[in-house]
Parts: structure tokens; C-alpha cells; sequence
């Protein structure tokens, strides 16, 4: 998506260990124009796919996917993060591993939320190692729902989440891959 | 809002220390025609105000700003919820204590997105004691910026925080006012 890779070069900063701040427009401050048209995008991508809800994990997930879904007209379902393992059994539970906190968190959707008869659609803002994407995964697998795929905004290529989830089958489309990124601020995207 | 006072008497439940769980369309699950219908009655209510920025907090606070957002064509940027007292210089910091868990938080604003010459609407799903909107307003005071008011969408009358802040001249606008509620599911909204 071309206007997204614009404003990670303009506008992206790269940081030591391997981070990328798009704190500007992405994931702090909000450019509105910016999430609707990666919605559509999102929406031309999977529209053809019935999805009937897409599900995310808070919380910078929460307002792509809201605005994502308008052009599906579906419901959001946003997993939370749980502060305790003190987990009723009307949740489903994901596990996820954080590489930026480094610590395992359970996430949680309410067993009412998601069923067998939908069709869901994973959407985040980045794809990394690939970690929130498969606690999402297991809770939709758990849920006997039937993934479409997920979509997220920047996946790091070099992390190599994406490709082992395309390899075991899952339909994953990042609307930029970056392939390589250095302190000198050097981008470079996946064709 | 009629709409949404219909949806809390019929999808909303009571449950015990004052809490109304509206999980299946609002902070969990969400209804995405409902929060289209709620960003059109925040512009209703605030679009004449010049707003320049709409501010709100993590996690459910921010779909409901990104939806309203697209009415007014303004940023959103979300306050972060801090797990450590390591902060740098660079954040505006506020101090919320939620009742739901009992323990103290600090939120953070990068310096860089709320300025002088901003005029911010503030946005939350709950308005229940007021410590969240607290914290955002000391932010949006020390950043110098003009407040122009805060649109919440349910807002907890019997538990005093927007009163208190409308005393204190500050323009609150909440979409559903309960006075009043009981487990046995009774609700009463203020006229």
C-alpha cells in the first residue's frame, strides 16, 4: 500500500534492537485518512471472503479493526489482555508472548463472542514474530470458528512471523513488509 | 441517544457493586452501527466547537474515537496506560485511579502530539467517578491546549464524576445518563 510505505519513510523513525516508531500516525496519534484507506485496502483484500466479524487484541488493534469493519459491516471482538489467571470457563484463552515487555500474557474473548458459524478476519497494526497472531489463532481454532485470514498493517519481515504462518497454510496479508531496516533509517520493503 | 438506551435496557445486564456490563455491543464486543450513530451524535454535539484533536485513553476508549474522528477529520491520539514509573521527559503524564482494579495508574501523552494551539474533545466509553477524564484533563492542561469539552457514551450519574466535573465548568456530554440501576435489571436514565 503505497501511502502507508510513504509515511513510514517520511514519517517512521527506526530505533536500536530492531524497532520501528510510527507512534506519529499509526499507533499513538491517529491519522484518521490513513486508517480508512487501510481499511478499504483491507476490505478489497478479503471483502469477497463473507467474513462475519473481525476480531482483534487491544489495543492499538482496536481502531483499525473498527474502522475495518464499517466496510464489512461486522462486528468487532477485541480480545483483552488478563492482568490474572483467575480466568472464568466462559472465556476462551490465548497465549501470547511479548518480545517488547518479555512476558506471557493470557488474552481472553467471552465464549459468546465467536462461535462455529463464523467466519473471522485476525486484523492488528504489526506482525512481528507472529505471537498475538497465533494467540488469536488458537482462540479461533478452540472456538471452531473458520479463519479467513488476518491482516496486518506493518509486518517486520525479518522477524519471520508472517512467513512461518504462510507456510502452515494461514492467509496472511501485510499492507507493508519491511524486509530490512537500519538505525540510518534505511527501509527496505518487500516486493 | 435513544438507540443506545434501547440497546442498554435490552442487551445490557446489572450486575452487583453498580456494575452494567454492556460487553455485547460497546467495550468487548462491538457493534459497529451503534458507534457510527455515536460519532454522529458527538459531531452533532461538538462539530461547531473548532475541535483540532480528539483525545482519548486505552483500550475501549479508542474505537469510539476513531469512528468519531472521521466526522470531525481530526487525529486521535490515546493516552497509554504505563506499567512503569520509568517515564521519560518527552511524555505529558496523568494520574488515574481505577476503582475497577483498585490501584493507581499513570497515563502517558507523547510531548510531541497535544500542543498550545490544539482544541481537544475528549472521548471515553464509561464515565463513572471522572478519574479517567482527570488524568486526561491534566494533560491536556499542561500541555496548554483548549479543552472544549468531553463526549462520553454511558455515563454512571449516581456515581458522581461528570456532575462534578460540570460544576468544576467543564462541558460534559455523555449519550446516556443511569441514575439509577438494580439487579433485578431495573435502569433509569436521567431525562
Amino acid at each position: 500500500m503505497e501511502m502507508l510505505k510513504q509515511m513510514i519513510l517520511s514519517r517512521g523513525t527506526v530505533k536500536s534492537g530492531g524497532v520501528l516508531r510510527v507512534d506519529s500516525f499509526l499507533n499513538h496519534q491517529i491519522d484518521i485518512n490513513l486508517y480508512q484507506e487501510i481499511g478499504k485496502e483491507f476490505y478489497r483484500l478479503f471483502g469477497s471472503e463473507n467474513v462475519t466479524k473481525i476480531v482483534t487484541i487491544e489495543a492499538s488493534g482496536i481502531g483499525i479493526a473498527c474502522i475495518t469493519a464499517q466496510f464489512f459491516n461486522v462486528p468487532v471482538v477485541f480480545a483483552k489482555k488478563s492482568k490474572t489467571s483467575n480466568v472464568a470457563d466462559d472465556n476462551y484463552v490465548g497465549h501470547i508472548y511479548s518480545f517488547t515487555h518479555q512476558c506471557n500474557n493470557d488474552i481472553l474473548i467471552h465464549k459468546s463472542y465467536i462461535n462455529e458459524n463464523d467466519r473471522v478476519l485476525l486484523i492488528d497494526d504489526f506482525l512481528a514474530k507472529g505471537s498475538a497472531l497465533e494467540g488469536l489463532i488458537d482462540i479461533v481454532t478452540t472456538a471452531k470458528a473458520h479463519l479467513v485470514g488476518a491482516g496486518t498493517v506493518i509486518e517486520k519481515g525479518f522477524q519471520g512471523g508472517g512467513d512461518k504462518l504462510r507456510q502452515a497454510g494461514i492467509r496472511v496479508e501485510s499492507l507493508a513488509i519491511i524486509d530490512a531496516m537500519d538505525e540510518d533509517g534505511t527501509i527496505s520493503f518487500r516486493n
